[in-house]
């Protein structure tokens, strides 16, 4: 490894911990940052601790927001009756992309996980279920990802909430479009499957 | 796009200005940023202003350094007489990977470059000329890039630099043409080191 002075070094090792980030290419944007003007360089820094301290959770649904309410839960526009739960902030706005989800949504901060020791006390559950005995709710579609512990994070939640007499989904599985049939797993192919629906 | 909030948002653009980094690895790295505890973001925003602050350039070869002469001018075990021209500090690190050189080097600060209006008056070429004026320099090791910039530049330094009777040589073609030798591997700097070739 190459050695660096010390201020280099040190930038070069909070750039490799950014997610995907090795030694060469946090040696890349060390440089690039040395190439910045000092204004620009201030800038930089400026954005990171300032997203840090203003980027809040919504006090309704958990979503990212620099006010007391998220842009979703401030418009009136939105439905409140429907509520999306999410694990996270990054897969709301996946959803959002869609623009055709008119209801509202509820971030969880991520999903029941025995292996990683997550518990439900450690997700905004509670909050949801608050909310579904102060507010009008009609249906909680529930948008964990399709994996081991977004599956088992949908059953708990299910069964929580079910008898509520809240409606209860769950994001339809199959095949994602525009993707090769050949290469979908057995797993995918089989809901796929399962959840067939007739042709008009 | 998705649209995020201004914090955040902003964070993504500062992101983005890094070397071959879109949209979507700045979202990723800030949401990253985000997951970050508050101590831990102003690290990172310390160590960028830090780096642009306590980096400077060698009073002596224009290396990278945070004292006023770099590890190498400072390191009597160098020889003086041996001056290793380099476009900028990430060659010179390069070479130093090699561990065969035991000169001292002198950074340009890029490659004389006629279509990006860059004139060797931009160079650190005045200085190097000081220095073969006031140091006892028995040979300068040009090892700009192998391109054309870097060509146009070690003509133009061979032709200063030979009259003043100092013995001028370049890296041999054994890195391959048209490469950025920052990202040569060590062996080849090394063949390219050994078959050094005197410029006529």
């Amino acid at each position: 490894m190459t050695e660096y002075i010390l201020p280099l070094q040190k930038l070069i090792e909070e750039f490799s911990r950014l997610p995907g980030v090795g030694q060469k290419t946090a040696a890349r944007y060390a440089f690039a940052v040395l190439d910045m003007s000092e204004e620009e360089a201030e800038n930089f820094a400026c954005a990171i601790v300032n997203a840090k301290k203003n980027v809040k959770e919504c006090e309704i649904c958990g979503n990212l927001t620099d006010q007391a309410r998220c842009v979703i839960c401030s418009d009136e526009k939105r439905n409140p009756e429907v509520v999306c739960v999410v694990e996270d902030a990054k897969t709301l706005m996946a959803m959002e992309k869609v623009k055709e989800y008119n209801g509202t949504y509820h971030v969880l901060g991520g999903a029941i996980s025995p292996m990683n020791g997550i518990t439900p006390a450690d997700l905004r559950i509670k909050e949801l279920i608050t909310r579904i005995g102060t507010q009008d709710i009609k249906e909680i579609i529930i948008a964990t990802n399709p994996n081991i512990d977004g599956e088992t994070t949908a059953m708990y939640l299910s069964r929580l909430i079910a008898p509520l007499g809240v409606r209860v989904t769950r994001l339809a599985y199959g095949v994602p479009v525009g993707a090769d049939l050949e290469y979908a797993d057995e797993v995918t192919l089989l809901r796929a499957l399962d959840g067939r629906r007739d042709i008009h």
